[in-house]
């Protein structure tokens, strides 16, 4: 077994703390990796205080990951020794089912192995995230990180980045159509990014004026400050596609409206209580309102080779593990630009 | 002018009674028809009662027209006196916007000119629909109905009918697919009937068990009542598409958790209040909600073509026009199987 040092949730109460454990020793399909640096997702702290129910105790968040190989093994080709790779929310899944076969892991029939707070399909033992020194992790779920992204604003694509890059792939968003990005948190700074990259016409949406600038800087066309009913109603069947980031519940049919006819709304915020949906919102021009979760392996590595190609990289505020708790506080309070990495240096 | 008579709401709280019209002399584009049959839509009563808001009295109502052609302007070459023919809920449309460019007239950026309860485009004149001895309208929104379908039968294809095969049509509904249907009223009885001569595996899904037999011999596979959570739980994740015609407030989530991955449910009932939807019932299997508003002119004709080759008519009951008001209280009460057709030669 190899000693791994991190910082666990002992239980949903307590503030995270280090933690001392065992990874695997790598098999002929594994990957070790050291960890360079970890992204803090907005669903490590719901997982950690058990918001969603069913958490595993001790817990190591952490499934925004970008390491250096130090170690493969016997039937590992594609990657050696000195690499730098990514691993995201899965480790594993039955890759039987259609939706492996269409490597779409995270809609596994069987529910993928998530990289923290799951258990492994063979041995039950539970999966520790990427808050921690190494990682062991089948090859199938290791990611090629381009050499000329910064490995600490790199991390938060593992999630973030394929989150909001998945919907707009699948949903075939394209130069010249108009996109609206609702909310700019995490999430909604890499949708304006990707968005931008896309050569698409953004417009994002914010409930306040405080974020214009920095809307426009990460490549915003425009700004709507949604309370304005003036702005809302001008946009009115104008966007192709919007992706709605929000987790809170919020004014769906506001957003509804200003989609064109055939147009889409993709929600990859997950609102605790149900939304509103009116049929008038959809029937009149044959609206779509959808959801999509993360995405599949095939297409976080499309994403980070696009990345590498665009240079596109979330912002981050780059802080050492022992700070992980004032994070969580600061993250519920939204009071970070854009998402906060831990160097894992600092575990040392 | 030409006179026509018909049966009108003088407004909205009075029973309709017999008026007399004139309709337009026919221009060089245009097609006069003798109606010979006119399906009662749910949409009709809606509207002669003002529930929609901005109703035009006296009101005429009728869309679901087969009529047979007397007379046609000098550029009318596709039809001929003698000849069968449908009128839908269009009788005009700006035809230069996009959707109008696309064949989806019933999307029009400037709105459709509908069949009754609108304005002409150009005269301002209130358009009177097919509770009427006569009807005169442009070429290009008259369709064809093949000479193997009784007339009487094939009245309410022109509105339940396509508003039913659009969705299908539209996100490609194709054999060997399990489609799930809503509701078995005017509108899901025909989209069982689409469903079947498509191929697929159909399932209602009833409020009440008192329409097994009933859904059974319209061409269902199966019939699920809704309150059975055994039964619903057993068809989780197993459908394709979901048609749901209800359009009473209903629980969306419990069907959008029957649907795969990727599949969609299309809402073309249109329940006054808003629908909950649970962020949970989309996102972990990117699935859609959408709505769908009756159908272009060219998917019209192509519904009406397909009903011929396939022999698909809706189940009627013939009514004379002097029964009209009876067949409202009845229709509220859900008491028809499936649509109420009004023979014109009553209006005598």
């Amino acid at each position: 077994m190899i000693p791994a040092r991190g910082y666990a949730a002992p239980d949903a109460r307590s503030p995270l703390a280090p933690f001392q454990f065992e990874r695997r020793e790598p098999g002929p399909n594994d990957v070790q990796l050291d960890v360079l640096f970890c992204g803090i997702c907005h669903s490590d702290l719901h997982q950690a205080r058990d918001e969603w129910g069913g958490s595993i105790f001790p817990m190591v968040p952490g499934h925004e990951i970008v390491g250096r190989v130090t170690r493969v093994g016997a039937k590992v080709s594609r990657f050696k020794a000195g690499d730098t790779v990514g691993v995201g929310c899965m480790v594993d899944s039955c890759r039987t089912c259609p939706s492996c076969q269409d490597g779409l892991e995270q809609y596994c029939d069987q529910t993928a192995v998530y990289t923290y707070n799951a258990r492994e399909k063979d041995t039950r033992q539970p999966t520790y995230g990427g808050y921690s020194s190494v990682l062991v992790v089948d090859q199938d779920f290791v990611l090629r990180v381009p050499d000329n992204l910064d490995p600490a604003k790199a991390a938060p694509l593992l999630c973030a980045g394929v989150t909001t890059f998945s919907p707009l792939k699948h949903w075939n968003v394209r130069a010249g159509q108009r996109v609206g990005v609702v909310g700019l948190g995490g999430l909604g700074h890499m949708a304006v990014k990707f968005a931008r990259a896309l050569d698409t016409h953004v417009t994002v949406f914010s409930s306040t004026d405080k974020k214009t600038q920095d809307a426009l800087r990460l490549g915003a066309h425009e700004v709507v400050v949604s309370s304005n009913e003036a702005a809302m109603k001008a946009h009115e069947n104008t966007l192709d596609f919007i992706i709605d980031t929000v987790s809170a519940k919020h004014d769906l049919n506001a957003y509804l409206r200003l989609l064109r006819r055939d147009g889409h709304l993709v929600l990859v915020g997950a609102p605790e209580k149900p939304l509103d949906v009116a049929a008038f919102s959809l029937i009149p021009k044959r609206r779509s309102f959808s959801g999509s979760n993360i995405g599949g392996i095939r297409e976080t590595q499309e994403m980070l080779d696009f990345c590498g190609k665009h240079e596109v990289t979330s912002d981050v505020e780059v802080i050492p593990i022992q700070q992980v708790n004032e994070a969580y506080t600061r993250l519920l309070n939204g009071d970070v630009k854009y998402r906060f990495v831990i160097d894992m240096k600092s575990l040392k």
